[in-house]
C-alpha cells in the first residue's frame, strides 16, 4: 500500500533542522518534517521556581502552541479564549518531561531551561518535531552556558529524539503526516534517547484496540525512527 | 523486596465495586483501589454536542477531578484557582478516550453519556481506578437506556479495565499505591479490554530511561492485573 | 398536612454523622440529612493569611462545592466554567462565618483551619447539613491540634448546627427536603450555638412576604431543631 | 450613648432621593443614606433570558458594584482582577430577589428589567440604599413601559425598601454608618414590603451570638426605618 | 452646516468641573463635558510597582471604566464578563500616559498616583473629558502630598487637557458629541500640555482617509480648544 | 548623527516580502523589516459576526501576538496568563481598522477576512510591519476569493503600508529598531494609503511634549517612508 506522499511505510518524512533561527534566545531552531514546521526557543534563566528554591538543582520545562494558520482551518487563539486547551497542555508536559530525561539538574545548577515549541504549520507529528528540534535547542542554550561558566557541570547527559508511528489501513507506519493520522487505527508516540532507551511511550487505540504483536511492531518501527533522527541531531549540532 | 503494604509485586490491592452509590445518576460506583476512592457518576443526556450533530452517532466523555483534601497536603480547588490544571485535562483525556473504546455510536444514537470521576480519597491509582469504576458505571447507565429504549441498539461492544504498573527499587510492580508511586523510576499505566487488547499504553521514565525488556515486563503485569479487574467487573455487574 | 416522606412538620429528617471518613484530613465527616451527604473535611494549616500575619490570632474559613451529579440533573463544573458562581460564594462564606462563631482566635494562635464542605449527594438543606457536619470536623481538628500542643490555648469555645424551615402550603416545616424547598413560600436557615443563641439568621420571601408572627413560628421551630441537632453532635462526638 | 454623628438610635440618616440622574436609563435615581450615595439605573429590555422563554413571565435582576474610590482605601477593580467577589456576588442577588417581590412576571409580559446600582461613595449601609433607591427606578421604569404600553397589565404589586440595623456597643441602631459598622456585634439587614411584610431577614453576630430578645428588638427597628424610607419613597415619586 | 446642539464648529460644550466630588480619594472632580460626566478620583499610595522599586521615582497609571448603563443602550459589566475588552484597555492606556507627562518621577519620589476615570454618563468624548478632569484630580493629590510632605520636590510640571476634533459632513468640529461622533469621517483626539506642545495625536479615518490639509485644520480647531479647557482647569484650580 | 545600524535619519531597514509563506493559509507572508520578522496570515470565512449578518456587508479583523521568545528577555505567554494585555489588544484594532481602509465591503459580500499578524522576531517596528505585510497577505486572500468568484465586486480598493517614526537624540528618524524606540523622545506610528492619504496617524510624546513643526517634520517623513513600502508591496504582489 502506497503513503500518501510516496514514502516507504518505514521511511520518515524529510527532516531538516536550522539552528540560530532567532536572533535573542539561548538556543533556536526551525524544525521540519515534512509540511510540519515548529520553531523551538531555549530560553536561559537563573534561579528556579520557588517551590525548588535551594535545593541546588536545575529545572527545564516546556510550553507548545500552535499559531491559529497553522493548520487547514484556523483555530481560535487560546488567549483570547483565555484557557488553554486540553491538548496543549498533555503536550507542553509530554515536551517538558521528554526533555528532562536530558539534564542532570545537580549539573545545571539552580538555573531553568524554558523551550518554546511554537507550530508554525502543521502537518502531523507536530509533538514529536517539537521534541526532536527542542533537544538541539536546548543543547545549544547548555553549550551557551557553558561558555558564560553558569553551570556546575555538564548538564546534558543524553539526547532525545521523538517520533509517531501508526497503524493505517493495517499497516504499521512511520512518522505519520496529518491525512495519515486521521485514519490510523492506532496512534503511537515514542521519545527514545540516543542510546536507544524509551523516555515516553504513548499508545492510543483510535477505534479498534490492539494486540501486543501490533505494539512490538510499532515499538520497532519507532526505534528505528527514532535512531534515525538522533543521527540527524548529531549532524545538525556538529 | 516487600512492598510497603506487604503485598506481592504482581498483586492488586483489595478492590470493591460499590454500584448505585448515588441515588440520582443513570449509573454510579464507588470505586476502591485500597486506600483510593473514586465515585464515578454516569450522566445520560439526549443529543449529542453540537459539531456531532446529524451524525446519528453518540458520544461520551469525562471529567475527572480531585476533592480538595483527597491527597495528604490539600490543594486548591481549580474552581478557585480558575482554570483547569494540566494534569487534570489530561486524565480526563484519557478517561473519555478509553470509555469510548466500549461503545458504538451508532448503536447509542444521538445520545450522550457524560462519566464524572470525582476523587474522594486518593493513594495513587486514581486515573486507573476512575477507568475501572467509570466502566460499570457506564454499563448500568446504558442498561438503563436500553430499559428506557432510548438506544437503536446495544452500544456496549466491549468492558475497559486498568492499571498502574511500575518499576519500584528495580522491581516491576502491579498497582502502585502513593509510597511506591512516588519512588518509581518508571510508571505506566494501561488500560485494556475485556479480551485482553491494549486500548492506551502510557510509559514514562521518572528518572531513568527503560529498555525494551523492562516495558515488556510490565506490559506482562498489567496485562494480568486488568484480567482480574475485569473478573471483578464482571462479578460486579452480575 | 402530610409530608413528601411522611415526617412530622416540626421533626428532621435521619441524621448522622460519621467521623473519620477520610483517611488524610486532620478532621473529617460524612454528615447526612435524609438524601443529602455532604462529605466535611478539616484542614489545619500553620500560619495565617498575609493580612492577619503577626496578629497572634488564627483564621476559620470555608469552602463549599457540589459535585457535578449531586443533584437530579447535572450541572457544569465551576472550574470548567472557569468561575465561581453566586450561590457557591454565598454559602462558602455563610459556612465561614458560622464556624468561626465557635473559635477564640487568640486560643487558636497563629493557624488556619480550612472546612472543605463538597455535597455528594443533595436533597435540601446542603448548607445547614454542611454547618452541621463541619462543626464536628473542626472540633476534631482542634483535638488534633492540642494533641499536637500547636494552640496556646483551648479554641473552641462552643458548637454550632444549622436548619432550615420554611412555610410550605401555609405550614411551618422543620429542615424541608428537595421537594419542599421549591414549593417553599418562604424559606430560612438558621444557625444556632450549643447554648440556644443565634449565629445566622436568613430569612427569605420566595413570592409571598411574611409577617412577623411567620417569623417567630419559623424562628422557634429552628431553635428546636438546632437543639436536637446539637444533641447530635455532642453524642457523635463522644 | 451618643452616634458618631450625634442621631439618636433609631434615627436614620439624612436620606434624599434624586429622580432622574441619568438621561439614558428607563429609571435612575441618585439614593443617599448620609454619606452612602449610589447610582440606581433600571433598564428595560424586550424579551427575558433564554431559560424562561414562552412562559409569557417577564424577569427581574439586579447588579451591584463599587468603584474602586467610593471607600477609604481603595479597591482593585472586580474587572481587573478578571472576577466577581463573594460579597459582591452575594449582595446583587439580595437586591435581584428583594426587587422581584414587587413585581407580577405576568403583568410585566416577557420584559426584563436589570437593575445596575453603583456605590459612588461608601459610608456603612450600601446594599440597604441600594435596594432602597433600585425601588424608586424600577417604578420609574415601569411607568416608562406603561406609557409605552409594553405590559400587559400593572407589573408594580408593593414597594420595597432596606435598613440595616446593629448592636453597637450593647445598643441596638438603625442605619448603621460605615464606623458603626466596624464595631456591630451583630449587624442585619432587613428588607420589608411597603405593607410592612417582611421580603428578607439577614442577621449575622459579628463575634457574639445573640438571643431572641436583641433579634426582636432589632426587627422593631427596621421595621420602623423601613416604614420611614417607605413615606421617602412615596414623596420621591408624588 | 448647523450642529446638532446648535454649536459653530470650533465651539466646546459647556464644560464643568466640580473639585472634591468624592469624600475619600485624595483629589477627585466631576468633569462634565455637555452631556458627558466622568468622575476622576487620584488614589495616592506610598511606594511603587515591584519593577519600580529602589529606583527612587514615582508612578501614575489610571484606569478607565463606563457605568453599565452610562450609554444609550446597556453593555455588559467588563466584571462579568470576566475580562476587559480593547477599548477599556486602550483608553486607559492613554490617559495613563497623558498624565504622566504632566510629572516629575524625581520629584514625586516612590509614591504613585492612580487615576480611576469612571464615565457616569457618556455623550461623546469621554476619553478626553476624563484626562481634562484627571488633570484636576492629579494636582489636588500633588497638593495634598505636598501639605503632607511626602514629596521630596514639586512633581508637577505642566498641565494636559485633551478634546476631540473630527470631520462631520466635510466641516472640521471641535468636541464631537455623540451623534456626530458616530457620523465622522475622520475622530482625532488631541492632548496638549497647556503650554501647547503636543503630548498624544490620535487621528483614525473611519471611512475616508484623509489628506494633510485636513489634519492640519483639526490640529488647529484642537490646539483652540485645548487653550480654552487648559483655562478651564485653571479657574477651577484657582 | 549615525543610526544604531548606520543608516540616514530617512532611510528604511532592508525590507523583504516573502509570499506565501505557508501551505493552508488563503494568504500568508513573512515581511521582514530589518531584524523584525511577522508572520501574515489571511483566512477566508464565508459569513460575518452575528452583528453583522443580513446586511450583505463584509468584515475584516485582525489578531496581533508576539511569540514569547521573539523579543530579547522572554514574555509570558498570554495564553497561560489567560488575558489579553492592553498593548495586544490595542495593535490587534490598529492593524484591524487599518486593513478595513482597504476593503469595500459591499464588493466583498457578507464574507470575513481574519488577518493573523503573530511577530515571530522584534526589533522594534512590529506593528507597522504587520500592517505592511498584512496587506499583501489580504491581497493575496482577495485574490483567492475572486477566482473562486466568492465576492459580488471587487473588494480591494486602496493599499496601506505603515512605518514609525520619531525623534532620537533631537534627530527625526524614520523606521526605527529597538535601540532607537526606547531612546525616542517622541513616537509615532502612521499608516497611509497607496495615494498617499493618512489612515492613522498616531503619536506620543515619550517623555518630552513635542510642538507643532516636529510633527510636521515626522509627518514628511513618514509619508516618504509609506511611499517607499507601497513600491515594495506592488514589486511583491506583481
Amino acid at each position: 500500500m502506497a503513503r500518501a506522499d510516496g514514502r516507504r511505510p518505514d521511511q520518515l518524512r524529510p527532516v531538516t533542522i536550522t539552528r540560530n533561527w532567532l536572533a535573542h534566545a539561548e538556543g533556536s531552531v526551525l524544525v521540519e518534517f515534512g509540511g510540519t514546521k515548529v520553531l523551538c526557543a531555549a530560553t536561559v534563566e537563573a534561579g528556579v521556581p520557588r517551590w525548588r528554591k535551594g535545593s541546588g538543582l536545575g529545572w527545564v520545562t516546556a510550553e507548545y502552541a500552535m499559531l491559529p494558520r497553522s493548520t487547514n482551518t484556523r483555530s481560535d487563539r487560546e488567549s483570547v479564549r483565555g484557557k488553554i486547551g486540553g491538548r496543549t497542555h498533555e503536550i507542553s508536559r509530554l515536551i517538558g518531561r521528554s526533555l528532562r530525561a536530558c539534564v542532570d539538574y545537580k549539573a545545571l545548577g539552580e538555573n531553568s531551561i524554558l523551550l518554546d515549541c511554537d507550530v508554525l504549520q502543521a502537518d502531523g507529528g507536530t509533538r514529536t518535531a517539537a521534541i526532536t528540534g527542542a533537544y538541539v535547542a536546548l543543547a545549544d542554550a547548555i553549550a551557551w552556558m557553558r561558555a558564560k561558566k553558569m553551570c556546575p557541570g555538564n548538564p546534558l547527559v543524553t539526547s532525545v529524539a521523538a517520533v509517531s508511528v501508526g497503524v493505517v489501513g493495517s499497516v504499521p507506519m512511520l512518522d505519520l503526516c496529518y491525512v495519515e493520522d486521521v485514519k490510523a487505527e492506532t496512534d503511537m508516540n515514542v521519545v527514545m534517547t540516543g542510546k536507544g532507551d524509551f523516555v515516553e511511550v504513548q499508545g492510543t487505540a483510535e477505534g479498534v484496540p490492539f494486540d501486543r504483536a501490533a505494539l512490538d511492531g510499532l515499538l520497532d518501527l519507532a526505534a528505528a525512527g527514532c535512531a534515525e533522527l538522533t543521527r540527524l541531531q548529531t549532524e545538525a549540532l556538529a
